[in-house]
């Protein structure tokens, strides 16, 4: 077909999924809908794409515009387009992802948003639309990330002790780890450089201090890796 | 915004990047455009997505229709949603990509497409759209996916040699691997059993032909591995 506006199109959307971490573990950004359907209901931030933006900028827009949240960087994750998939018609989406500090973004609801939250995975409310399906591929391809790449690390401090870098891989894959092997497969990635601090102010006995490599970590983003824990 | 039906709309189409693979080595499938925008030039085979069909379904539909070829399963990709992708007007694309045994998939053009036809990579002529970057996406996602999958193993027969082994992987990574180094990395990965069998009819001395453990190979699809060469 040569001309498309001749034939009846579906609606795009797009819908992010903002992971935000903390000491309480992984949590995920949703919105209070305002306006049918689904009003009242909780779903992820995410909207209509317009004619003179990119997807990108539409899931920044939006989700600035919902929360207040604003992110660079956006990954795209999948496309999702089941035929029956919104109540309304015909409508596809484009769904984004990023993992943040949860600390630096606080939600405020605004525009078709009632309420903006974060909510901890695991204790997430029913969500409307396909969000649930949309959560999980979000979910999963975040964890296979952190295996294959030092994702996550811009998420700690420049110095950080090993137990604060094991408790960030713990709160991502949402279970615990091997202490000693942990190290044991973390060290050996030659990834980190000891530095002469301890941490301060713990209750425990202080840890040493350790910081990436710039020069590997960039290496090994770009490469990947396996990293099975 | 509640009614979507309000709201101009992009148009949605799917493209398909179809790679084949043979002794030559790994080729890809295009079209020869019938109609405008850029009639009589080369492109991935796709088209406008229907209101009644899925996405993936869209992306089977068209490369059947288009080229002949039935692929079951293609993976989708990334979407590609830059303003001025399409010079008639706003149009998105849902890109998916497959890998298959080229000499199982003969095109016959038909439709919008006045030839099909595989093309080597590394000789493909200068393709319309942003077809050229959806190209060079489909190609890293795939190199990815062979360090990362035990993908690629169906389009072995049954039994096989190493050597046929490291040239699907040199084909589709596109460079030379070093012997050695390739087959104790992969007999290591321990996915491989060695039958009783040898090669016949070959000109060179006989080698040893392996089979996959079906249930090693499984598992590590599920769980991925890291296989740097």
């Amino acid at each position: 077909m040569t001309n498309p506006s001749l034939y009846p199109r579906p609606a795009l959307t797009v819908d992010c999924v903002v992971f935000g971490l903390d000491q309480q573990g992984l949590q995920v950004l949703l919105i209070q809908r305002d306006v049918p359907p689904f009003a009242g209901e909780w779903a992820l931030p995410g909207g209509f794409v317009r004619l003179d933006e990119s997807l990108d900028a539409a899931a920044r827009r939006e989700l600035s515009e919902e929360t207040g949240v604003r992110i660079e960087y956006l990954e795209q994750l999948y496309t999702f387009g089941a035929v029956d998939r919104d109540p309304r018609e015909r409508v596809v989406t484009v769904a984004y992802y990023a993992l943040v500090k949860l600390a630096s973004h606080a939600p405020v609801a605004a525009t078709d948003a009632r309420a903006a939250q974060w909510f901890p995975i695991g204790s997430t409310p029913k969500v409307a639309f396909d969000h649930e399906q949309i959560l999980t591929a979000a979910l999963e391809r975040l964890r296979g990330k952190l295996r294959r790449k030092p994702v996550g690390f811009d998420l700690l401090p420049p110095r950080f002790s090993l137990r604060q870098l094991q408790q960030l891989y713990e709160q991502v894959l949402g279970r615990e780890l091997d202490k000693r092997n942990f190290r044991k497969k973390i060290l050996g990635m030659d990834l980190l450089v000891e530095t002469d601090e301890r941490e301060s102010g713990v209750a425990h006995r202080a840890a040493r201090l350790y910081r990436f490599d710039v020069k590997k970590y960039q290496r090994l983003c770009l490469q990947g890796f396996h990293f099975e824990v």
